[in-house]
């Protein structure tokens, strides 16, 4: 059986972003990244700093790790990372979430495709703004998207812009246009990842979120949209793992 | 044309709860309300306070109202109350919107049939739990949804119920279960009605925000939900027209 690269497993906790904001999930965390955000709040998938916590586990695996944390208080699993888009054979373990009835979301910077993104429930595109240092490629972008409406995946899908400055709202702008049939979610990015006092970070972060409903607010560009904090940060702070 | 009674025409700002929580929305307040729950925060709507600032409008004059204060930067008009569901001949009103392309979110207590709930984009039926004093009619609720559903309207409808405690919690999961194919959301109630300064009751809010969510993260009752914040009370604190 083919061997996932996992760094987490954990729940039932909240999603606190995008399409399903709330919702009661498992998270299974992979690791691995083909970009190097400049804010990424995940930097441990990727930077070599977590590399000896990387377990090389099958489906099977996953399920019993999921269902040892979860028991019978789940029936929905979210798969981050790091970018998951990156695990080709990733339709396995979606296959058997499925089977035991279990919903599946997944994020992904839209920087690849995958054949099994057909299959997730809640898939969120996350094209990186100008503020993180990445640079999109639109060809792959679009081709994703196009797929996914051919596919009559469109009501399983969202565009999800993390927002940090005017040029990043800009950006928003743009690919909001490029694809306006596809749901479109704004959010707020959380720069201060080491804050150790959650009361302080959630101010900040309230804050910065009446900056963007402000900005979004004033725009005729951005009106099929919706803006939304980072829940989790809210709640837990700069914890992982929650 | 007929009149409908107006408290407030507002906006755009955000939806700060339920199934489009985050969407930008401008909004339209009806007056009146057949329930009077002891935590209401829209007292204003039904307690005789505000009586002289209720306008009769046509659909025509809210359409200006809205118009006027939103501009081009509005795709989506939330109408709340008080209980629009009192309000007979609001198709009018919902044709007209979606005449000019504009989607249509309500949001009711389910005390009561409309048949132009089935023309709502987002209807949010939100029975009231044991703290608000009042009592389910299961018979009218059953009855609503019912009708949805045969209306092949299930995409387009959610549940809600907001939580102050125990009792709630339960009332919750019986609601659940009564109906378990409609999109299901927790929302944690603000009993901090006085409370002036947004900051603390940004930090209250959150207590009890992650109250709500170990709560449903500890149960195997209430497995395909959505535990929400009052995102409009995070922000704003207890500010009326935001
Ligand atoms: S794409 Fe995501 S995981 Fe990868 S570096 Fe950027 S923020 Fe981090
Ligand atoms: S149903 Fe809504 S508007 Fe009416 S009293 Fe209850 S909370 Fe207030």
């Amino acid at each position: 059986m083919i061997k996932f690269p996992v760094l987490e497993v954990f729940g039932p906790t909240i999603q606190g972003e995008g399409m399903v904001v709330g919702r009661k999930t498992m998270f299974v965390r992979t690791a691995g990244c083909d970009y190097g955000c400049s804010w990424c709040d995940s930097a441990f998938t990727w930077d070599g700093s977590t590399k000896e916590d990387i377990r090389m586990m099958t489906a099977d695996e996953i399920m019993e790790g999921l269902q040892a944390k979860g028991g019978s208080r789940f029936d929905h699993v979210t798969i981050s990372g790091g970018n998951p888009a990156l695990l080709q054979n990733l339709g396995e373990l979606i296959n058997m979430l499925h089977d035991q009835g279990v919903e599946v979301a997944l994020e992904t910077q839209g920087s690849r495709w995958q054949d099994w993104f057909i299959d997730i429930d809640d898939l969120t595109i996350s094209p990186k703004p100008p503020s993180s240092g990445m640079k999109t490629n639109w060809q792959v972008l679009d081709t994703i998207v196009n797929r996914l409406a051919d596919s009559g995946r469109q009501s399983h899908t969202s565009l999800k812009v993390v927002v940090f400055d005017e040029e990043d709202l800009h950006y928003a702008s743009v690919v909001h246009h490029r694809y306006p049939q596809v749901d479109f979610y704004l959010q707020v990015g959380n720069d201060d990842l080491a804050e150790a006092d959650p009361a302080i970070l959630a101010a900040k972060l309230l804050e910065k979120y009446q900056w963007l409903i402000d900005q979004v607010m004033q725009s005729d560009m951005l009106n099929h949209v919706r803006v939304l904090p980072q829940v989790h940060a809210l709640v837990w702070g700069n914890k992982r793992g929650v």
